[in-house]
């Protein structure tokens, strides 16, 4: 039998739930209430961790994939003793708070990654079990476990139907992630109601065609010991995830238990209060934890704090036994890229060969993987198409597949765009200074935009490698041609979209976005070769924009990105064969570009100066920084590349005659609009 | 034994497709080569279609799922006798040719949706099959069977590994759509290499936990009869859709097959000769065509022009005894709406009370629920939120659940946001005027943009219901609050973003949306009340923006869209109050601004008048039609929605003080730059 203290933890922070929720007047009751015996299984039982360092690396992680049941993560964080007040919950879903409608790992000690978006949480799971693998083979020696840690999370029906978690769960069970342990509420209710009515398949029976280890535990409202021994059960098999199917009563205690009105709003006060005297409590009071409670975690977070005292003094040892892994994982733990990293950047001059960015890339990445171990690369089944593998590099495969190891770091996404993104936020969320980075073509950053959206809210420092840019990737036609997609990027708070214009500038853009822990970015790079350009500059990338060639007494300016930079340069040449000036700006980073001072700015783009931006996606947010726009105002074409380019009117000689129009108009408007006021 | 002419023809195609891919010298020979045997018992045997009327609407749907290998599906059309000659395959991947690098539904008589994309096109099948069954029983009667096509769709590893497809067949599924049948070509090999490095599960399992029948064929490059015997097994099971694993050999009959490369580049010209001495063919002869093989495709077109005389000729007995269900009938397959539908759409005065435009939506689909039987709703497990169901609404569900009938008209579609859209493509793809409309968050359109995309790209009537369009939101926090959402669809080509301001902006945007049958429209719709304004119009929504409130010598304009048009009218009055008279424009759809004349816009916009937009998500993309702009710069937060607006700095006062600094700032230039101007 379960001990009565515990017992009455559950009902307490059920009870809690209830008052947090109507605390706010807004929120969801249902999960936490039904969802508490499997909480606190994890967190009163099973799970290592360390309230007063939620960072302590080799913690075991927790996702709560049905992220708008958060009130119950909140709850256990302040029982457990973490940074959150009883204030900080009487302030759920209030500005500035820490406890917001749904976690947020920037905000909030203890959340490991922001969910609420249905399905991302679980797909972080893989990625930080995945990480806790590659470091485990990398680091691990005998008598050093350094990693070992569990990764736990619930989810719900919704995150099971996503399609994002059946990509993620998929690779999971293909890389017999053993110590990934999912809990499935299965409350049988969705917003719309039962589950009968969109989500009827056998969700077991498809997680073992994953090749998962499945487990069900028929009470979940009751019987914790069931959960504590299922929970022992997955542990004991080690070269397969489990999920364990949960039978729960959504706002169990309530009188609207099993309805979908208690999912996502306030109960009644008068409910609430029946919830009370239902579970022993006063009804008259709110927001009350026994004593009992609180020292029941308290013991939890005191032998967490333990562990992380034993694991210091096993770091130690270790460093002294193993002083070049020892020194580099220091490092890593530190933050620290390795010392002089950068110096191992190619660089170019106008002299070397015309190449495709995606091919500098490869040779960035190339010439950076043995002095950034903690570069984890994969391409969504694009490895020959973006280039993102280096020759030497490792595969992470379990070992028995004879594939590869668990310290490769090489990860073979396949076909699943959205789980790749969502993995690589789980790895980069990790710690231990991973940088993880993936191909696939740019039109297909929107299949996973769910979980790029994330990398930026929680400020994860992901590098999406993004081929196949624009138009230029010829035959595969309008299907594969971003037109719209950079757009979507540039909209986006927290994220850096960089287009470099040939190979110095894309050694430019991995020194931003290796430098830059705090955000993600998105990488766009050609399918065809481009020329090394005169004025291109690997530190100028920094500054988002720059001056790349520039004519005296310029009379119009050309912006342009990527592969069209060059075609802006040829443009500047016709227009001085017609005795117009021009100046060329290269942008490879327009966000970048705002961030730099007024004074700066105005030196790249001069009040005075008309503008005509080249860039072979859609025009949409050019206004911004020019005049007059070349580029996409319809989706494209299949065909050759070249035909495409002059097809569509993006062409030296058109950006020439352009020009020529903006000047024109302007001479006799007799004003040019200054770009760039900020009110 | 298959009797050798059917021999020939598939190893026709197999040679054929050689030199289509060499002719274009880029695109995939190994998909159409080894799934020439499958394609054969389809076109050659089990469907039935009408070549001289790809549109004959109870024609059996075929969906290429897997579309690099198109080559494959345009050799059927040619030999089938499809508007597709032989000078079009040899401009295979082509400017301006019917045979482009991904098959595009818009451009190719006989391709029924644009797939490439991968998962796209088994997701549009779930909703071709769901089109089928949907207007079987509402149409069909005893003796009737005017709908009773098959679905089926080939598809390989990659549309597997995708999310959208398992989302989508876990609909199907649950849904019981027995006349779907997925043949899966199972040849092994992805563009990385060996399944084994990223695509280990147990796929007939998989597909059996969602309620599919499942069967094998294990020689699938050889074994014609036991493809047709799987064929009609399928068929023979009315209650479940069917996947037969179908086990080929990429690129059967080159040297390379097998292997991934002759995945996606041509063969070479020797590897192209000997596959035509392996098959019998002269290896000297490119391009050739067997007359038998012409005879024995031709034949199947014949039989199919037959099957559709006679059903027109149902069709027409079917007019006569049910000249009600036989007018409408006949109605929707002349792509009309009814006559005086518009009627119906609610009118309202600034005396009506304020309500959020998701409930104004609610109010303008339960008007139309009765008048408009094409109208099929849904939503991605969001419905009370959404307000998408009409009262009277029956579910889409098979009838033994006892939670619907086939002939309803309301989806649930679960949290399945990318299938909800990819399905919608599929509905509307399928003909007979089928308008499918859903709902889910603003921001989620993000999760499904894949499908999204293609609907514009493909010209379909789907409009995406999308509450919740801002920060104003409130306590669901910045997981759920679209910032970038809106530039991404206003960026995008042939798709109408709308973002109503009350009631009468909101009829109008179901006016156009349901008007415009060549393209898909964006619906963004408040969660909170906003009031009815002074000077709203149903029918002004057409031309995109207009004045709503206007001041004489105005010295400055607001323009707003949705949720801000009150705003800025707050604003305008501050302004009034500070004797700045001031115009406020709305927008409720920018694209169809940007189509009226240059004389309206300018009426709308003048010259020389300062703008200022505001708009309650991200900035990018306003300077086009303003000077300064209000909106956000960030992610939003979780709180009270009136409290994040004053955070944001989303306020009238905010807006009052930012047009007297532009006021102030462009009088101090001495000019006001033109906006518009078209270069």
């Amino acid at each position: 039998m379960v001990q009565n203290v515990e017992q009455h933890a559950i009902n307490t922070v059920r009870v809690l739930a209830a008052d947090v929720v109507r605390g706010a007047n807004s929120g969801h009751p249902g999960a936490p209430m039904g969802c508490a015996p499997m909480a606190h299984v994890l967190f009163g039982k099973e799970m290592t961790f360390n309230p007063k360092n939620p960072k302590f690396i080799n913690r075991d992680r927790f996702v709560l994939s049905n992220g708008h049941g958060c009130a119950l993560h909140y709850i256990y964080l302040h029982l457990l003793g973490y940074d959150v007040s009883m204030e900080d919950l009487k302030q759920f879903r209030q500005v500035g708070s820490k406890t917001p409608g749904h976690p947020e790992a920037h905000d909030t000690p203890g959340i490991e990654v922001t969910t609420g978006p249905l399905g991302q949480g679980i797909s972080n799971a893989v990625g930080l079990a995945a990480a806790e693998a590659q470091l485990a083979a990398t680091y691990n020696r005998p008598g050093f476990e350094l990693f070992n840690n569990y990764t736990y999370t619930i989810l719900g029906d919704g995150c099971l139907q996503e399609g994002v978690s059946a990509e993620a769960a998929s690779l999971a069970g293909h890389w017999k992630l053993g110590k990934l342990i999912a809990l499935y509420d299965d409350n049988e209710i969705t917003i719309d109601g039962s589950t009968e009515v969109s989500f009827t398949e056998d969700v077991l029976k498809r997680f073992e065609s994953y090749g998962w280890h499945t487990l069900s535990v028929a009470d979940g409202d009751n019987d914790v010991e069931g959960i504590a021994a299922a929970v022992a059960a997955a542990k004991a098999v080690t070269d397969k995830p489990t999920i364990i199917k949960v039978k729960t009563t959504i706002g169990y205690g309530s009188l609207l238990q099993g309805e979908e009105k208690c999912h996502g709003a306030p109960l009644t006060v008068d409910d609430i209060k029946q919830v009370k005297e239902k579970f022993g409590f006063n009804p008259e009071e709110s927001y009350a934890v026994p004593k009992e409670v609180y020292e029941f975690y308290g013991a939890r977070a005191a032998a967490g704090a333990a562990a992380e005292v034993e694991w210091n003094a096993l770091l130690e040892k270790y460093v002294q036994q193993f002083p070049t892994e020892g020194a580099e994982l220091k490092r890593r733990l530190a933050g620290q890229l390795p010392e002089g990293w950068e110096a191992a950047l190619p660089r170019f001059t106008p002299a070397d060969k015309a190449v495709a960015t995606r091919k500098l890339s490869e040779g960035v990445l190339t010439a950076l993987a043995d002095k950034v171990p903690e570069l984890l690369g994969g391409s969504a089944d694009l490895t020959g198409s973006n280039l993102t593998r280096w020759k030497q590099a490792v595969d992470f495969q379990h070992p028995s597949t004879g594939l590869g190891e668990y310290s490769g770091r090489y990860f073979r996404y396949g076909v699943r765009e959205h789980a790749m993104f969502a993995i690589m936020n789980g790895l980069a969320a990790y710690g231990v200074n991973i940088v993880p980075y993936a191909g696939t073509f740019l039109n297909f950053l929107t299949y996973g935009w769910g979980a790029t959206r994330l990398s930026a809210l929680t400020h994860l420092r992901v590098i999406y490698v993004m081929t196949h840019d624009s138009i230029g990737l010829g035959e595969d036609g309008p299907t594969h041609q971003p037109i719209e997609v950079l757009a979507l990027t540039r909209a986006t708070p927290n994220i850096l979209t960089f287009r470099p214009a040939d190979g110095n500038e894309t050694s430019g853009t991995y020194l931003v976005a290796l430098s830059d822990a705090s955000r993600p970015s998105v990488v766009a790079l050609s399918r065809q070769n481009l020329p090394q350009l005169e004025g291109s500059s690997v530190e100028a990338v920094a500054k988002g924009a720059y001056v790349l060639q520039d004519a005296a007494d310029a009379k119009v300016a050309f912006i342009a990105t990527g592969s069209e930079v060059s075609l802006a340069v040829d443009a500047a040449k016709l227009l001085a064969e017609q005795g117009v000036p021009a100046r060329v700006v290269s942008m490879p980073c327009s966000e970048l570009f705002d961030e730099q001072s007024v004074e700066y700015r105005k030196s790249v783009l001069p009040a005075g100066l008309p503008v005509v931006s080249v860039e072979a996606l859609g025009t949409f947010g050019w206004e911004k920084y020019s005049h007059a726009q070349v580029g996409m105002t319809s989706f494209g074409a299949s065909g050759p590349a070249g035909q495409l380019y002059k097809k569509f009117g993006i062409t030296a000689e058109a950006a020439a005659a352009k020009a020529q129009a903006v000047i024109a108009h302007y001479a006799k408007a007799g004003y040019v609009p200054e770009l760039g006021v900020e009110f």
